[in-house]
């Protein structure tokens, strides 16, 4: 994607130096900070901290990761069960985004199944790189069909703006490319339609006001920065159009896992009658767990996270405190918006509604239905 | 209000000096800094920039807005014209919350109609005087009455912490004494019931992250901040008993404006079957409107209160800029929570329902019903 007439990804092989590269995504937008992932201990580390974040980015990254825990020990490579305990630890570096077990799975057992020998580096290369490629291709397309659904909309609005309202950052940085929920606005606005869009702060680390900011300013996408309070007083007075969010995690019956927040947003939305739509790619959706409230584990991280926040000033990055200094906090990072709410999803394979049947239907060869 | 066991209020006159003081709410919790006003352009300021805020407390302070118009031009307190010039200057301040009409309208017409002469100084102080001891009074029957919803939670919960999730500070900081939202949390405190409070932390100016915890920090009521996007997924998971929340207005057909987010939380409530109570003195009814969405004003503010964020560094109060630096944003303080999604509310003579029969039974005397 663009980033200041420079064509970069948030993650990258950088190969001749056995490592693999990454933006640190925890100091934009202002200070762009390239960090270098060495071992499966920086990939964990990485993944944690947030410096990736992202459901596809963090499959991306895990996968990587594997490669990583194989070029760093050569000699173990071809060890199945060493190289089964790094891809468990990489796997319970964030519980919430079923994408990274689904990255680090699919190397695992491609370097398994397709080279149980000599040759099994280049095969865990080769995943990994054909897994970051896919979900490139897969974010493309979501641009594509989620397309559709803005044009339709500038259409009965005659050509007037379309308004969408984000949650997070759903965009490049989280997915390779395109994004999931940004892929149909950039594909929208490339082929010259009017869309503006409601960019949700998103407490506490800010996601919107950072990076998705960051990432439409790039683009020359027009956007507003919004409280996450905002949404459902610009709903009431139809100044949203639709929504449009990615998610961590979505069971195959059609519940969401998506930041914290998302919920009250598909909430108005539904109070409104505005559409509510969720992009994501088909590396996802969660093939095993049918109720997302009571099955998704959702992550509860720092609470300093909620009582300091960073920001610039005097051109460096300064964190304060905002509340006493004893106030306890707590810090869940998702939310579960349930299929009632959920208009439609937005995949690579098209348009379908957040039931199990059309899911099934779009995706029937992803598991024994 | 205890706060390090020293009585205090929000506001209060300095009749000697000649001018009235108020605690200047934009540095707390960090600093407690105490400001003068002096004119009515010091009322204004304080009123604009949010040096007081809370429904009550800017009635209060619109109400001594008044006695400061008459003492800093002696010779033209009884001149009818002046004054209401004045009071509509005060009246203008912010558009929002109802009782700054109210209270201003009070005292202007105590001035005029019960001390049309020479002894219309005293009038004045006495008529503000009586409004701020009055919605001192009103909170604490507030206290009584949501206290016995409390109470009853409390009950059938085998005396286990009842758990009450609030928006933004309806504290006594915002009311004198007690707190509207508050008043019934502290009264069941003071009765030994064992409760907790979720504090919303209240985007953009963190009135929750900032005063409501620093308030029952003082108090020594159980709480834990969390960010304004986490309560849907609290209530989902039964971690809210209750949600109590104050109001800027409120129609006599029971739409209810208050901080914007507070019509997500209602929804969610709504959709999780926990109650959702808004705690007001009979100040807040506007006895005129009909249509909360349609009718009550909503205030733009800057949108700098969403691009920087106020904290504590290094003992300094010190200011960040989040999103790029010409990322554009938008400030609506309030949203308006519809009268459908109110359990009941929680007023000085008791409680009741959320529409214009109940509201009438409650208040025959408050308008030409």
């Amino acid at each position: 994607m663009n980033s200041n007439s420079k064509h970069m990804r948030p993650i990258w092989l950088a190969e001749k130096k056995g490592m693999v590269q990454v933006i640190d995504q925890r100091y934009l937008p202002h200070e762009l900070i390239v960090k270098d992932l060495k071992t499966v201990n920086d990939t964990i580390y990485a993944i944690k901290q947030m410096v990736v974040r992202g459901a596809p980015l963090i499959g991306a990254t895990g996968a990587y990761g594997v490669y990583l825990a194989a070029i760093n020990s050569p000699g173990k490579a071809a060890d199945n069960e060493y190289l089964l305990g790094e891809c468990e630890k990489l796997k319970a570096a964030r519980p919430t985004a079923v994408n990274l077990e689904w990255g680090v799975d699919r190397v695992y057992n491609a370097a398994v199944k397709k080279a149980p020998g000599e040759n099994r580096m280049d095969a865990i290369k080769a995943e990994a790189r054909k897994i970051v490629e896919e979900e490139a291709e897969n974010c493309r397309m979501i641009g594509v069909h989620g397309c559709d659904l803005i044009e339709e909309f500038s259409r009965k609005k005659g050509g007037k703006t379309v308004n969408i309202l984000t949650h997070c950052n759903a965009g490049w940085l989280a997915c390779i490319e395109y994004g999931t929920a940004t892929a149909p606005i950039y594909t929208a606005f490339e082929k010259g339609i009017d869309v503006h869009v409601w960019v949700d702060e998103t407490r506490p680390l800010n996601q919107g006001a950072r990076l998705t900011t960051w990432e439409l300013a790039k683009a020359g996408v027009k956007h507003t920065l919004i409280t996450d309070n905002a949404g459902g007083h610009l709903m009431q007075h139809h100044m949203v159009d639709m929504v449009m969010v990615g998610t961590d995690r979505t069971t195959h019956t059609g519940d969401v896992a998506n930041k914290i927040g998302t919920y009250l947003k598909a909430l108005a939305a539904k109070d409104c009658g505005i559409p509510f739509y969720v992009a994501l790619p088909s590396s996802t959706f969660d093939w095993q767990l049918t109720d997302g409230i009571a099955q998704i584990p959702i992550e509860e991280r720092d609470p300093d996270e909620v009582r300091f926040i960073e920001g610039e000033k005097d051109g460096k990055i300064t964190r304060v405190l905002v509340p006493p200094a004893d106030s306890p906090a707590a810090n869940f990072a998702f939310d579960v918006t349930p299929a009632r709410l959920v208009t439609a999803f937005i995949t690579e394979r098209g348009i379908c509604n957040a039931n199990v049947h059309d899911i099934k239907n779009l995706f029937p060869d992803k598991k024994q239905w």
